[in-house]
């Protein structure tokens, strides 16, 4: 059993001089520092100066892409695709892979993720890796049949999902169809079919291009399409969702679904983004990814906030479209519904997925508004400690369940 | 004389394994590492894993809301103006500004930038805290006979500037006028007269309401204001230009004029900002600044470079639309050249202003463009050591002229 110390801030609210109680894999209490004494914890780590935030959730990432980070920048879109990132794609193996999910996955920990929903081939190699961090991990292995592509076999996709459902309770797998133009209505029905229970994860709209060949194959739009394959419900997380109408966005609001925004992701690749505004106004469950580290640079979830939050003011035109807690809600509690966990919230019972977070510096003073704060002037940089299901995962610079060091991982491929 | 070890980065490409050898204020050599014992140094910083790039120039910045940080975020621009920023101004004594502007130089330094250009009340104790902490400071005190506002008078503007003209080599006074709107045509023009050499920095089309104000009551753009006052030129910095024209970015161009984008600033306050790729496209001298830390949140050149790439973007519908090269120019030679100094490059002779960045992190690997991870993957965390004016003025959480560290500037206000 140990305590967190500090000021805690999640969604609901700021609670200062505060210890949060980890006994095994959840909080156990959030008790005001002077009642700290009446458990017996063994250690205690922050105190005067630290906040306590639930860990944050990357909702929609490919970790391993860390290999291809400002490969092809400043190219276009397409060619970024077909001269960069597709050449290399095929000549993965699971070796290589396994040397940039590190990567990957140890940069979102240091940034203060907690957890990851992770789309991508070799599937296997990445959970394995995530198990190795300790991080907690929504693995899907990417299928696709509609594209010739190794590594994508809709074989591979069940395999790995009956391999890892219900074998590890942090690492768990999910199915993950790649879009709705690479993956045929069939295959879409059958994952629809295949487990109740299994998160679906789908790159949703991202481009035009996705948009017009559904239309011309089915006379849909790619959210119609999804319905009509029967995958529309909570279990569904579409991502991007760049091209869809207003009735698209209803109808996933509808359904329960959740729309995971990646705004650094879409003005990269795309020039163009959702207007979150107006996502968020009729009640549609919107959680926050980092998408890969390229192109967006890094996997840090304070800039991915700070980015959503200007970007929707460009994009509406209009100062302060989105309030910073609404920011800060979409990294923590609406990633936690989508993945239908007990985390994003610093209460008793809920898993202890936290990060603590170093106060003591110029950009967080004076501290008026720390929603603010943690969304403009906070970087993953702040974070000191993060803890996973009750476990310590990193801590200034080191990843004790591997030994690793942040530095370490610099150099991979080098 | 001492050298920094590492990858050497400007505008002008990478040379990796390079000793920047500095004398006096100046880069005195750029050799290959192995040259180095050819030079007496006495100390070296940095090496295997590091870069070393052109300190940063924050072209426009007030450092001292660094106070009002957070305060009113969320609020429509008016009423953060009207019920936030200006009851707080109008209460400002020097004291306080000072208290202030240590946080706001402090974090300015530790985050990579070497030169401000400051503007605001109260320049005097301003310029005190930035000759303390060795950070190149362009001091200007704002002035206003529009409206009715204290610390503000024109006599003041004149009298700090003759005070610190020639006073210090690297705290040096400029002029400036608050906004086209705010100051008069007859004062505009007796600025312009004042001093041949003096920089002149002004707001310039931040808002709607100013671009009215102006043609109701010359019936000319602010830049032609600004034009038929006689103080276009290569002295002249306006800053945001959210609300000019195409015509007027031109006649700026063809003055050698500069502008200063803010990004982040325009973003929050106006959720609208300029075309990017229409002025670069124009040849207008374009830098880069932070302006305050509220609304911006950090003054952190890395993430206004991110920013600005982002935006130029949403704004454009255009993926890639401004390279990350631009980008880390407009912070570093842009500025150089708006204000005249011989700064923003790493070559022998040019003012010993450089910052030392510690690449051994995963978000620098693998580093196949290292402009793109400046620009999209750095944040001024990763700084290790600032130089200015060939002395050392931030290492590793010290402001060693001050004797302060970066945590004791978070007590300030406490």
């Amino acid at each position: 059993m140990f305590a967190l110390l500090g000021t805690v801030l999640d969604y609901f609210g700021v609670r200062p001089r505060r210890a949060v109680i980890v006994e095994g894999d959840r909080i156990r209490a959030v008790v005001g520092i002077e009642e700290l004494g009446e458990f017996g914890v063994d250690e205690t780590y922050g105190g005067e100066g630290y906040l306590i935030l639930p860990g944050f959730i990357n909702a929609h990432t490919h970790v391993a892409m860390a290999k291809f980070r400002g490969l092809g920048e400043d190219l276009p879109t397409e060619e970024w695709l077909e001269k960069i990132i597709w050449p290399m794609e095929r000549e993965w193996t699971g070796k290589e892979i396994r040397k940039w999910a590190e990567v990957g996955i140890g940069e979102a920990i240091a940034n203060g993720s907690t957890t990851i929903n992770d789309h991508y081939f070799f599937a296997e190699e990445i959970a394995k890796i995530a198990r190795k961090f300790g991080i907690r991990a929504f693995i899907g292995q990417t299928v696709m049949d509609e594209v010739d592509f190794p590594h994508a076999s809709p074989e591979k996709g069940f395999r790995f999902f009956k391999r890892w459902k219900g074998k590890d309770g942090l690492v768990r797998p999910t199915l993950a169809p790649h879009a709705t133009n690479t993956v045929s209505f069939e295959l879409l029905k059958e994952l629809g079919e295949f487990d109740d229970e299994a998160v679906i994860h789908i790159h949703l709209a991202q481009s035009r291009a996705e948009v017009m060949d559904v239309k011309r194959r089915y006379g849909l739009s790619p959210v119609e399409l999804l319905s009509r394959a029967g995958i529309l419900g909570k279990r569904l997380i579409g991502v991007h969702g760049v091209y869809l109408g207003k009735d698209d966005f209803k109808t996933l609001s509808r359904a329960g679904s959740t729309l995971v925004h990646c705004p650094t992701s879409n003005a990269k690749l795309e020039g163009k983004t959702v207007d979150l505004r107006e996502l968020l106004g009729i009640g549609l469950n919107v959680a926050l990814g980092n998408d890969s580290p390229n192109p967006t640079g890094i996997l840090d979830p304070f800039l991915e906030m700070r980015t959503a939050g200007i970007v929707a003011n460009i994009t509406t035109g209009r100062a302060h479209s989105v309030p910073a807690r609404e920011l800060f809600g979409m990294a923590t509690i609406s990633g936690a519904r989508a993945l239908n966990i007990k985390a994003g919230l610093i209460r008793p019972d809920y898993l202890a997925d936290l990060v603590l977070l170093n106060a003591k510096s110029p950009w967080f003073t004076p501290q008026g508004n720390l929603y603010s704060h943690i969304v403009y002037s906070a970087r993953g940089s702040d974070i000191e400690l993060v803890v996973v299901n009750g476990r310590i995962v990193y801590e200034n610079g080191v990843f004790p369940l591997t030994g690793k060091t942040l530095e370490e991982l610099s150099g991979v491929g080098a």
